[in-house]
């Protein structure tokens, strides 16, 4: 793995991932393949959309089929039909949001599957060794997630263990030459956990480092607030990626604040729900004030959905239920993630990210077309 | 609009039919797209498989979201983003299947919506009047649908008030340069009222004929004796349209007997639960055999299900509920239908129709690949 900066501004960078299976344009946004597929999407549209990687969660493969199965039909990549870089995450989080009556130590997590009600454990050792089974290109730490309302205590605590977790992980780690592994810093919302945490990770050394348990309920400012106090312990020449996140602003936000990576069931969640993101905020295709709209979604936008359906098509067959309904909001919100990447991108190549992100914030806050 | 033989072999026929917005390659299989979606598939992926013509459902679409807001949009291709020929149904077989409490008398039915419960009166004259407000190419005459288990004078009644109602059909039709107007046969399994319904269509003079009131749960062998016994009261030189047929098997055999056209939801409805369709039988992607076969569904078939994904990844999508499951399978259940249906056009025109249809057979009855 490579990691260039092509550019700067404030804290801002424009860079380039370099992996055995692609660039990755940095600031990027990654979809998210929960179970192997961007829901809604096939893979050769979330790429010429400008993806230049996607997410899988460990949690859900190694559930649903197994990762010995993707393994047999030969590796992910393989297997859903992408043969560009993916990351995936740990299982971490989900063992903690998802599963039934899971028990920790500090030798790792025995928890019941949410499917079928089987016990697995997952440590770190075993997570690594699964994310390499399925040949992840950009493997996690495996982590352990606090509660947003965890007492500082508990949460220097879990830090701590996500700290030996990481260690062991990176010991776990068997080099190859087309993967990579991230640490995860934790320590939720107290800067001296945070601090500690990113000296601990830089002591074990990777090859870029991840802030974990932010989005998790937590206000933007308090979220901002986190990264202007997290981000300035991690070196400069490795890319930093925050996990879970987020909202367009949030990204921006994130960005300006010197992160390189995202990743988010927003688009995609949404689309399945009748709402679009665009430039003019959040729009709710159900509502009956586009039943008769002839208009695209955004004028502007160069999307699939909007160069060919109206708002009135897209309200009818959300309304309906139909599938292409979800296909059709999904690449648009797709198409708006990647859009937006692409213009942060540019603007910190030409020193323009302040104007860029005013002009955002104001077409944000004017909101949606008028009806008609 | 215009009907070209281009070759014969026995009853079987190869044809061309021109209509403003596209050429009609006959036999030919038009994918539904109930709701003004063909279910699962963007309809440039519909055109890619082939397909010259899709149908949708008066029923549906006077109901949601109403022709006139579809009029309003544009009509019903610039709606649904499908520049090419569209056949509407009448709403005669929904207002019988679907809709709750319906009540006929000569002058037509009138229905509660199966969606919200509200009144609506459909006649002859009403539902072409919808068709040709929705803009469609291929306009069905409105008629009555009876059941399989009606007795013979309840068939030969209804079918006289069919006849009427093709007669009001043709007054209420304005012609147009782009639409043309199709007849459609009733008559059960009664041959002397099947007899009588042709001639009686043939007097009032269609573009096209269509033998409807089949597909409703006879056997085949019925089906196919009443297409003996139908077909040849037709004209040669007009197009002949089996309404809602049907499986592969189906679709052979009335080509057999001189059918040109054909729509069935099977493909699709299928793609949905996990059926393929293949030439070597129908393949049920749930089952546990396929959950570690590397292998696609069919190695010798080029949809884009086959030459990218294997049946475990199938498998996988398909018990985990993922969107990517329907498409995946719709398209390549699509994609058999087209190719069966250019298969058949090209034995017709060498005149090895037999040959296509025994070995047809003989592969559907081999069945599928042993498992690994």
């Amino acid at each position: 793995m490579n990691f260039k900066i092509k550019g700067k501004e404030g804290n801002a960078r424009v860079g380039e991932l370099h992996l055995q299976r692609g660039i990755i344009h940095t600031p990027a946004f990654m979809p998210v393949g929960t179970a192997a597929t961007v829901k809604g999407m096939l893979p050769e549209n979330v790429r010429s959309l400008g993806a230049d990687i996607i997410l899988c969660n460990t949690y859900h493969l190694m559930l649903r089929p197994g990762e010995s199965i993707i393994q047999q039909i030969g590796g992910l990549h393989k297997f859903m039909n992408w043969s560009r870089p993916i990351l995936t995450d740990s299982g971490g989080f989900q063992v903690m949001s998802l599963a039934a009556l899971s028990k920790r130590s500090d030798d790792g997590v025995e928890f019941k599957s949410h499917i079928d009600g089987k016990k697995h454990f997952l440590t770190p050792e075993y997570s690594i060794q699964i994310q390499q089974t399925l040949g992840s290109d950009i493997i996690m730490c495996f982590d352990e997630c606090t509660s947003f309302k965890a007492t500082e205590r508990e949460v220097y605590q879990s830090m701590m263990r996500s700290m030996e977790w990481a260690f062991r992980s990176k010991n776990a780690f068997q080099n190859t030459l087309s993967s990579t592994l991230f640490g995860i810093q934790q320590g939720g919302v107290f800067h001296d956990a945070r601090e500690e945490s990113a000296k601990r990770l830089i002591e074990i050394d990777f090859e870029g480092y991840a802030v974990g348990g932010l989005a998790v309920g937590e206000p933007q400012d308090i979220m901002f607030d986190v990264l202007d106090n997290s981000i300035p312990h991690f070196p400069d020449n490795k890319p930093r990626y925050l996990m879970g996140v987020g909202k367009p602003g949030d990204i921006l936000g994130a960005v300006l604040r010197g992160v390189d990576m995202f990743d988010c069931v927003l688009p995609s969640r949404s689309g399945r729900t009748g709402q679009a993101l665009t430039r003019m905020g959040t729009i709710n295709i159900r509502n009956a004030r586009h039943a008769k709209d002839p208009r695209p979604l955004d004028p502007k936008c160069g999307c699939p959905t909007c160069k060919n359906y109206s708002r009135a098509y897209l309200h009818h067959v959300c309304k309906v239920g139909e599938i292409i309904s979800a296909i059709l909001l999904t690449w648009h919100n797709l198409h708006y993630y990647q859009e937006l990447m692409s213009g942060i991108r540019s603007a910190i190549f030409d020193s323009k990210l302040s104007d860029f992100a005013g002009q955002f914030i104001s077409m944000q806050k004017k909101g949606d077309m008028p009806p008609l």
